[in-house]
């Protein structure tokens, strides 16, 4: 009772490899069912009986049988004792059997996004390398990671909790780890926390969307750092906030800017151990006027303390959060450089007026961070392997960045000027002869190298010409190849 | 040279069990900073010389010595050689030096909110019990959870990627989870899916978040099912959309509301599988009328099918997903419900259209889901894992439907009418003799019980009083033990 192309489309369906993951009868059930959708088959239609289709398809009749059985349960057949069955003719609506017309199919290709889904589209978002190769900067070295000793670890957390694992988490995070957390910032960050007033999140961009949506309203300004990092800006805009950069120089962020913008602002983002990009740390005055200008104003201080484990001479300064008695800093943290960036933690530091509101609107987003990886982390850094760690690498960084800029000097001379910086993962260049930035950055990316230029970090157009180049994540040996490759690109560039 | 009372302040530091987790010399560096915050030691004010206060303390000159660089080091004293050391006067700033005043402080003690965080606070956020107790809904059994076969997988995957597994991952999710997720719901659920089209999330709430902000923008309309399922309706309500309530009967959503309606909405959000808290299937031919409406209106079908994989009567209707040829449905699946609420991994399958602009907003929210995770739950799904957990689950779970079901009819009769549902983890009752919902629930927390009361659910005010009753987390004896306990309860509310 099939027409002949029917029975085709029916056959090439079976036959298709997308479908091969299917059994026989659900791709039966499947090519019929898109025979009744389209409209092939109207209501009323008779199917040709199981045995007759099971004989054409050259497949059991049980076969057949369970793929009208389905169709049936699903309401698309009727099935009648001693006639067969037929297209079911549907009570409220005849309307759904139509097929999209082209037109109609043309304008749903169209996102059709909301504004402000647009505007995020388009801001190209927070992407990282995935297979992270010179110069991609703010990535760790995560093959020097004590893999086998964090799966030890978990085996221990799990043994000890058993199926408890598995239960929805705190939406604050677990406890151990808040405190762990609030140990580790008090210590090594000068912080002022409590386990009350950490809560535990996925990442620091998260905290950033976090933050600017529940401070701050679409259309209200938030001062941030000129140059920036990216993944607040966007974060920001995403949020619907003004942006209002403000000038850094060697002290970081000039504080007296702020107190003087007639305007203000109700928050103000800060990067103050190692400012992204240029690496300055923000000066004492500036920290403590900077908190009495949030007090004054009742705003908020945004403070990443995205790198800050890694400083090289000396111990860092202290966090902002803990010079702030005024309960205006919001302090981030994150374990994506200190351990490894696929394990999805970060952190918060809350005045307590906030600790509240940020957990309930934390739920609304995804509900809480996942409980192995939380329980194993806590372990971790209880057993004081999170400080062995942070150490190691701390020295191994150290020498990286000492390589790479001996390497800048040495083959790159003339072209680029590094400016060496006292932490972090990567190191600020400037390009001292006449070969613009874009062009750098595109012929180094010709051989294979990453750079991430200066220029787009800067919301005026007043940046000096240059790039970050990351160098934590490499070894000494793959950092001079590819500062020999960097230097042949550049080198014909300016030649040509 | 310090007064008595600061010497005494700093000893006070020194002591603070809060403190304890610190070395001694950071102790006394954070005595001597707060001195000077607080402005008890002002700018150019000298400090005790070493020695004197090393004897002062009863600690080695040492020990004071590493304060006094660590201070000197974040810009707090100048020290000059000879003469001691001295508090720093601030060249930008001398402001710095305030302390709060109370009323400062007061002020500060406010959240000082946006008014969308405010909102989101207000909402109470979408909390899970951390330890499931009976009748608590939407919670799966996790006592039975394969966790050593898990950790077994998770080693095998681990010793295969090595430290590779730390790196990010791809934002749109482990392309062997994509796929394992597609050939899933294709052959489950009926749906149309590639691996191209799914991205991998944290939760079907954080996908709830994406869907919202990215396809409407605030005081746009969306239809919610009314009764509606909270996470959803506090997702959108904190995007600022308009939620407006369509009417539920036996056959789900009364699609012909919808396109009656004369204002239309840019979206529709539908739980299409089991309606939640009703249990009602969609009938087919309104799955059909919403997707031509939504194809003809250019707009959203927002599908969430939380726990399809529970259907005990025959196989699950499929997705509204798989019958849309016109590219106009969002597909919400999760695996806390079928696998564990700690594992945080979520998904949707997307019209393609819709694919790169997600995955760009789903970086600025919080960049991807944990690496080690997503490969565990791949091999898990590949190894043919999944598939059996959930027949396992399947089968447990429809017993214990039935055992509630007449646990209830017996204990409760006369006071309780169970409401069979044909899938999912909990049972809708409605109340029939004369105890408000209100009580009934109260009465229920007083001895132990949870149940989530009907009419919070409603927009409106004309919902039948009953309450949600889970009833998969828990074993045959648990569930009779409270039903028992619940009978006591309600029978005493009848009595008083």
């Amino acid at each position: 009772m099939f027409r002949h192309s029917q029975l085709e489309t029916v056959q090439a369906w079976l036959a298709h490899p997308a479908h091969a993951a299917m059994p026989l009868h659900a791709r039966i059930q499947r090519a019929i069912r898109q025979l009744i959708l389209d409209g092939a088959l109207g209501p009323g239609k008779p199917l040709p009986a199981t045995r007759g289709l099971a004989q054409s398809l050259g497949v059991s009749r049980d076969t057949v049988e369970a793929a009208y059985a389905q169709l049936h349960a699903e309401g698309f057949i009727d099935r009648r004792v001693g006639s067969g069955s037929f297209v079911a003719r549907m009570g409220e609506f005849t309307a759904g059997y139509r097929r999209p017309t082209r037109e109609a199919l043309r304008r749903n290709q169209a996102p059709n996004l909301s504004r402000r889904g647009n505007a995020m589209f388009h801001s190209g978002g927070v992407r990282e390398m995935l297979q992270p190769r010179p110069f991609a900067h703010g990535v760790p070295e995560t093959r020097a990671f004590p893999l086998q000793l964090w799966e030890r670890l978990e085996r221990q957390v799990l043994r000890e909790a058993g199926t408890q694992a598995l239960h929805h988490g705190d939406p604050q995070g677990l406890e151990a780890l808040r405190h762990a957390i609030a140990d580790y910032v008090n210590l090594q960050r000068g912080a002022r926390a409590t386990a009350e007033r950490v809560l535990v999140l996925t990442s620091s961009q998260q905290a950033m969307t976090l933050c600017a949506n529940m401070l701050l309203d679409p259309g209200e300004r938030i001062f941030i750092e000129e140059p920036v990092y990216y993944g607040a800006r966007k974060a920001f805009d995403a949020a619907g906030l003004e942006c209002v950069p403000v000038d850094v120089d060697r002290q970081g962020i000039m504080a007296q800017k702020i107190i003087d913008d007639p305007t203000g602002a109700k928050a103000v983002f800060l990067t103050p151990s190692h400012q992204f990009p240029t690496g300055a740390t923000l000066a004492l005055d500036r920290r403590l006027a900077l908190i009495d200008w949030a007090s004054r104003h009742h705003a908020w201080i945004i403070e990443d303390d995205y790198d800050s484990e890694f400083h090289y001479a000396g111990k860092p300064t202290a966090c902002v959060q803990g010079l702030d008695a005024h309960d205006r800093t919001i302090y981030i943290g994150t374990f994506t450089k200190s351990l490894f960036p696929g394990l999805r933690i970060g952190y918060v530091v809350l005045p307590p007026q906030l600790v509240k509101p940020m957990t309930v609107a934390r739920t609304l987003l995804d509900g809480h961070t996942a409980s192995i990886a939380q329980l194993t982390l806590a372990r971790f850094m209880e057993g004081g392997h999170f400080g062995a760690h942070i150490r190691t690498m701390r020295g191994i960084y150290a020498e990286r960045l000492e390589i790479l800029a001996g390497l800048v000097r040495r083959h790159l001379s003339g072209l680029v000027e590094p400016q060496v910086p006292i932490g972090g993962l990567q190191m600020p260049c400037l390009l001292t002869g006449d070969i613009p930035e874009q062009e750098a950055v595109l012929a180094a990316r010709r051989v294979g190298i990453e750079m991430l230029g200066l220029s787009s970090l800067h919301a005026t157009g007043k940046a000096q010409a240059g790039f970050l180049m990351g160098f934590a994540a490499y070894t000494p040996e793959e950092l001079e190849a590819a500062v020999l490759k960097l230097a042949g690109a550049l080198k014909a560039v300016r030649r040509s």
